[in-house]
Parts: C-alpha cells; sequence; structure tokens
C-alpha cells in the first residue's frame, strides 16, 4: 500500500504535556479520494475537549483539526468534482454509511450507520468501524473522499474562510432546520468561536439578533457584530425584562450551563437549541416553565455536505467572514491556554506555512 | 349581586383531612354566561396534586375538578351558542385574556395575559388577576362564559366523556401539533388517565403504538387499549432494541421521571414532550444524546377550545371514550389513595347525584 508521510501536531500519549510535532503516515488516494494540502486550519474548541478527553473516547495519538482550508495536489482516477490547484475545505466529517436514511437525505452528519459518520479526526477510518483513529487537519496534508470535499468560493478570504466549516454549519444549519427568516426574533448564547459566526448569519438571514452572554465586556463587540440587544444573563432583570421576547435561541456556551435560566426568554412555541454541550446541562429540567408555553429544548450537531456547501456560498454571497486570528502551528498550546479563558476574538486559524517553515 | 347556592367537596385549610362537604357560593351568571348543574366530574391526577399543594400554590379553600360533564339550566340574556337543556362540558379553563397572540389563535391554553387563562379551579375570577379562587366540578353546579363551554357530542356516553375534556385534550393536542399521523410510530410513557387516552388518540390518528412502562402487569392492558408493542423501560436491553425507532414520545407519567431513558428510543428530529411532570426532570439532561439526533425535549399543556371541541368530535366519530370507573362523591378520599397507589383502570368518574341524595 502506497503511503504519504506528513507533519503533523498532536498529543501523543495523553494532552497532559500538550501537543507536539509529530510524523503521520497516511494512505495514498484511493480512486475517489484527493490528497489535500493543508493551507490553514481553524482551531475549534471541540479540538480541545478531545485532546484533554473530555468525552472520554479519545484514542493517542490525536491531531485535531477539522476546519481545513487547502489545495489539491493529488486526485484519485475516479474523482471528477476536483482536480489538482482546486481551493477546497473539510469539515468535521470524511465519511459515513450512504445507506441509512439521513445520509440519504443529505445529513451525513445525522448518520445512523455502524459508527455514526466517520470524524475528521479520532474517528474510525471507514464507516464499518474498522481501522479506528483519523487525523485531522493540525498536519501538512490530508486525504479524503471527494463526497466529503467542499469547494471554497473564490471571493472569501482564504485565511479566514476556515471557521466556517465547523463554526458556521454548526451554527448555519440550525438557524436554517427551525426556520429562522426574516423578523424572527434570535437569541445568541455565548460569543467565542460558534456564538460570533450566528451572530453573524442569523442577522444576514434577517433576524433580529439579542446577545445573551455572561461576559459585561463583550457588549460592545456584539453590538459590532449585528446584535440589536444585549442580555447580562446573570441579571435576573434583565432576563426577566426579556421573557416572552424570542422565537429561537441557539446556545453556543462549550461548557455546561444552567438552561433554565433561558426557557422563560421563549415565546410559545419557542425552540431552544444547544450545539456547544455535548453532555449534560448543569441542573435538571424544569418541565413547568416548557409546557406553560409549548416550548423545544433540542440539541443539534454540525450540518450535511450539501449544507455545509451552501453556508459556504450563504457567506460569499453576503459578504460573511469569521473573524480570526492567525497563528503559527507552534503555537497551539498558548492558543488552547487563551481559548480556555475567553480570551481569542474570536477564532485561531493556524498557518500550516510554519510548520513547513522548520 | 344575586348569588347562587351549590354544595361542593373540596379541602378546607390544607389537604390534611382529605376533601369533605362545604357550601359554596357562586355569581350568578352575567350576560354571558350559563349556569350548568354538574352530573359527572373526572378525577384527574392534578386535582390530587393542587389539594395537596405540590405545586406550593394552592388556596384554600380548594374545590377541584376540571372534567365537567352537566345540562345547562340557565343562560344569560347574551348567550347564543347554548340553551337551557343542552348537555355541555368544562374543561381546565373558564376564561382567558382574549387579546394576546395565542388567544387570537385559539390558543387560550397558552394566554399570555397578566395572569395566563383564568384555571377552573384555584384560578382567578377574571382575566386580569382579580379576585382570587375559581371552584371546580367537585360541586353541584358551575357558571362558566359560553366561550369556553363545550357542546357533548349525543352519540357518546355521558357518564364516560367526562376525561375527555382533560386526558383527552393534553393528550390530543401534542399528538395533532407534532404531526401524528397514519403510520407514525409513537411512544406512549405512563398508563394512566392521560396515558390510556393517548394510546386511544394516536391509533386513532393511524399511528403505530409503543407503550413505555415500568409495570409488567401492564402490558396486556396496553394491548388491549391498541398498543402494537410494550417495551418494560426498567430493562435496559429492552430500551436498547427500540433505540432509534420512534417518531414521537409522548410522557404522561405525573410525577417526576428519568429523561434520559427515553431520549434514545427517538430517531433523527424526533420528539419527546411530557405532559403529566409539571415540575423538574429527576437528573440533568445529556444533550449528547439530543444533539446526535437533532432530537427535541418537549412540554405541552391542555389545548384551546377549539380543540377540545374537536377532540370531543374526534372521539364522538371514532368512538372512542376514557375508561372509567364511576364512584360516589363521598368516596372521593379513598379514590385519591387508589390514584396514587396506580389502582384505578384508568379514570375516576364522581357521579354528582350522589351529592344530591344526602
Amino acid at each position: 500500500m502506497e503511503t504519504i508521510k506528513a507533519k503533523g501536531y498532536g498529543a501523543k500519549g495523553s494532552f497532559f504535556n500538550g501537543l507536539s510535532e509529530m510524523d503521520i503516515e497516511r494512505k495514498a488516494p484511493a480512486e475517489d479520494e484527493v490528497q489535500i494540502d493543508v493551507l490553514y486550519c481553524g482551531v475549534c474548541h471541540s479540538d480541545l475537549h478531545q485532546v484533554k478527553n473530555d468525552w472520554g473516547n479519545t484514542l493517542y495519538p490525536c491531531v485535531p483539526g477539522h476546519e481545513v482550508v487547502g489545495r489539491v495536489v493529488r486526485a484519485g482516477s475516479a474523482v471528477s468534482k476536483f482536480k489538482v490547484g482546486d481551493l477546497v475545505g473539510v469539515g468535521c466529517m470524511i465519511d459515513s454509511c450512504g445507506s441509512c436514511e439521513p445520509c440519504q437525505h443529505h445529513e451525513e452528519n445525522y448518520c445512523e450507520g455502524p459508527v455514526s459518520f466517520t470524524a475528521t479526526y479520532n474517528g474510525y477510518m471507514k464507516p464499518d468501524g474498522s481501522g479506528f483513529n483519523t487525523y485531522g487537519g493540525y498536519s501538512t496534508t490530508i486525504v479524503v473522499k471527494e463526497g466529503f470535499v467542499l469547494r471554497i468560493p473564490e471571493n472569501l478570504d482564504v485565511k479566514a474562510v476556515a471557521p466556517i466549516l465547523c463554526a458556521g454549519i454548526t451554527t448555519y444549519s440550525p438557524l436554517k432546520h427551525w426556520g429562522v427568516k426574516e423578523g424572527s426574533k434570535v437569541g445568541i448564547a455565548g460569543l467565542g468561536g460558534l456564538g460570533h459566526m450566528a451572530v453573524k448569519l442569523a442577522k444576514a438571514l434577517g433576524a433580529e439578533v439579542t446577545v445573551l452572554t455572561t461576559n459585561k465586556d463583550k457588549q460592545a463587540e456584539a453590538v459590532q457584530l449585528g446584535a440589536s440587544h444585549v442580555v447580562l444573563t446573570t441579571d435576573a432583570k434583565q432576563l426577566e425584562a426579556h421573557a416572552l421576547s424570542l422565537d429561537f435561541i441557539l446556545v453556543t456556551i462549550p461548557d455546561t450551563f444552567e438552561l433554565n435560566d433561558y426557557v422563560p426568554l421563549l415565546r410559545r412555541d419557542g425552540a431552544l437549541v444547544t450545539v456547544g454541550l455535548l453532555g449534560e446541562y448543569k441542573k435538571a429540567l424544569n418541565n413547568m416553565e416548557v409546557a406553560l408555553h409549548r416550548r423545544s429544548i433540542a440539541g443539534s450537531l454540525i450540518g450535511g455536505i450539501k449544507e455545509t456547501q451552501e453556508v459556504l456560498d450563504f457567506c460569499a454571497e453576503h459578504n460573511i467572514l469569521p473573524e480570526v486570528e492567525m497563528i503559527r502551528m507552534q503555537d497551539i498550546n498558548k492558543a488552547f491556554d487563551k481559548l480556555k479563558d475567553e480570551q481569542v476574538r474570536f477564532r485561531y486559524v493556524i498557518d500550516m506555512a510554519s510548520l513547513k517553515e522548520e
């Protein structure tokens, strides 16, 4: 079997000593795959959760990165959508079973196959569960099935586009699914990588956006991003003043939080959807507030490949780009520290050229 | 002000000594109101919650009863829908603000007026919050605005029809709202007053019904009511075998329960709706299972007056009746004990003639 040598950054045995440089071997592209040389890779909060083994399922070595932008350098013989030189992206998935009902309806992110979809990192190599441990985009090159590769619109700034592939689609998909449109009253809780994209996307969809934050200092930034209102959720009076005011709340907070604080903000038939937290809420939900106005509490997970292309094109059309800070691959551990302390505005993107310099 | 004397059964100072007979005064019907002599009144689990002050808002004396069937004995001058002698029903509400958005859309049950809707018992007399403490249907006569009075279809057994006014509409409304139809896979958790009606209604709507129960002994009854499958929720293997199998779950359990046990049963985009519990779930919800398949957790509260008429007519058309056990008013405390112990099959209905016998 032909293999390709690559350089990457990963957690070797555990995250205890942070990420460090490592050599990776990848399988050369099969006939339906392309090899992509990585130019930029976004730093998602999930990367940190995964390398720290917060979800208890991390297999080391762990090479994160699922906001990958690069150029095709090699294409398998059966590849028809892409050619060498194309600017492309890879998001959170690189494969899925293809035959279940969600896969048949362009929702590979909800794949019901044996191992769900194949995650870009820390995933099974194949949708049948064989060959565990995929390596992500914190590396010089990656090999992906063409059906899971996105076309990057040429008018988007290539340095800033990567976070659309996770932060963008993860927020766009629920906004669309729950029918956010012209005139919708939308709350966005949490103003990090996902939240800041959610504000921009909801605004572009025509919604009146209210940012819900625990951090006073984010008020000006929220308005700058497009929010019409900012509610400090630590202030009971502000919460009360906004009761029954929102059609939809998207919560992008990456850690556990007190769900019951947000429920009264929803109008009748309103939905609160959590995309940041993949674990338990802080306290038990009180159904009194939920039932009184037929509210819903839901969750959503990234989006399908077709919809990921849609959000890229939507961003190109509406001139929406993530706010990014460029970093060198070698500075990833410092970046993780700042991410934990909410110091990033709003997404780090790794310039992969830094890795080749050494 | 003209008043009407009535007899009733209520909790006088607290529920400590149970319910006992009491004299009630009611305001004579205003021009848009009717006076109804009560024939039958269903015994809802909410009656027990309320007299015990489980929700912390009970005002004593508390005369429960919101599944009321009787005959009009007097009609105000402006009443146009009903005349003396009509067989009518009263459910959980007797008034609402009439001007908020839900009220304007026939969803008085989600009234956003100053005090929400006016509950049939333990409610404000008026939608502006004045004159607290309405008395319910555990009484010989009741006075209600005609807009909140239901017409009872003549072909339904008058002794059994009362529980449709709460148990029926409370389960019918979410089944309809969440689009249950021919071929839907529906789970019903809890097989009491609400649950047994939910099975019959879901079945009549064309759904394939799975009863989810902690009680082995209810298996035969579930099948008799129309269930195609019965899952014992205390058996992890049975739960696992039914993972991703249901479009919709209606939970009618009247007390707190472990929500996370039920979530994996839902398919992608499935919803679990809780109608029995008006309080906290047992444990914090885990959003991992919710987000993985874009599931929703929701609540629903009774239904609007128009929809209550719809479910009465639906039951008449499909020959659906609650399974009832008739009791005398004087036996209500014994009935409450059996209700707590889940011994009722499936709803007690008080024959109000018993109160007049004495």
